[in-house]
């Protein structure tokens, strides 16, 4: 009754919050009259994967095990395209690519592509991990990116931390510190956490939420 | 690495912001530091499970053997407590129970057990085919159960139906409208759709989302 129709697959809880976020985006995002009209969506979201940022920062836990673990899941559901709420898990991407033989959408990729030809700085907020991997300023080295201090990276970690412990309200207070230190006109938010916190942020600032472009790719994916 | 750990189900896409609703309900209710303290969720979201409403009111197209697909690829996943945020679909509960020998969390029952001893009129809205099944009222027979009238119905279906389409804040026209003409001093929304419009909604009055009580038990029986 289903067969031949798309699946989406979200490997999430990287963390839960944004998982559901990019789940609730996604649904938005997607045109719809009814039920009906909506995507198959499978989730598998286990927040117990170690932490990302550490394994990449300092070769603690490595988590790549327990997602790849998910990953595969996903497939065996009949997973016909994987997203990946989160960013620093997408320092694991080509691993996950080769090692599920399943298509996944970028969501570095996209970004990248949606900033080409932009004129001006472009702060990138994320955590220590996504920075140190380059993952991102590797594809945006014809663009003016601005990172962020250390005491700015402190609030970045700061807010970020809120978030998964439930409290966007305090997580905004932080964003807005790290925002107004770094004054770009367009800022990515590149951390799911983010955009959790950014709802009750007040910095006027042009902010660009990565998991938007990742539920459009995968919509178009689906088509 | 998560043996013996709780995997929660989320059987899901009835309809699809309902479950992504819920499944942020839950991650905000569970008591959590950091990511390594949520819960493992998998969720399995069909919306192309066929009308339930229409099924339960006119015996169209059975949406069981989808939905019972669907809870057991929960099951297979591990899944050791199930959860459906579709007060329509509770309708199979038993049978769902017995097919797959998997504990459900039952959103109904829950509600109830948090109305005993209530006094006054309860205003109870749904969907035609939730309350036609007397799901509610069947457990809810010594309270004062006030259903909508015909035109109030409409305003229900109407909030209901916008929801899906994703506008939720149209929805909350229609509800506002519902709500007034009851005048209850307690609402149970009793359909997964009506808390998204409730957000937007104006009404002066209490309103009861049993997703915040299916949320709470399913955290209780993971501990």
């Amino acid at each position: 009754m289903t067969a031949g129709l798309p699946l989406v697959g979200i490997l999430g809880g990287m963390g839960p919050a944004a998982t559901a976020e990019f789940y609730a985006k996604l649904i938005a995002r997607t045109p719809a009259g009814r039920d009906q009209d909506h995507l198959r969506v499978a989730i598998w979201a286990d927040p117990t994967v170690p932490d990302r940022v550490a394994a990449v920062l300092d070769g603690s836990t490595d988590p790549y095990p327990q997602i790849l673990s998910g990953a595969l899941k996903l497939r065996d559901l009949g997973a016909t395209v994987i997203a990946i709420p989160c960013h620093t898990a997408h320092f694991f991407l080509p691993n996950l690519i080769e090692d599920t033989a399943t298509p996944f959408v970028d969501m570095v990729a996209e970004t990248a592509s949606a900033l080409v030809g932009h004129t001006g700085p472009i702060a990138l907020l994320g955590t220590r991990g996504t920075l140190a991997t380059g993952l991102y300023q590797s594809r945006l080295h014809d663009l003016d990116v601005v990172l962020p201090s250390e005491p700015a990276q402190q609030e970045v970690d700061r807010a970020i931390a809120a978030v998964k412990r439930a409290d966007p309200q305090g997580a905004a207070t932080h964003l807005d510190n790290a925002l107004s230190a770094l004054n770009a006109s367009l800022t990515v938010l590149a951390c799911t956490e983010l955009p959790l916190a950014a709802r009750y942020a007040t910095t006027d600032t042009e902010l660009l939420d990565p998991m938007d472009l990742l539920a459009d790719a995968v919509i178009r994916a689906c088509k």
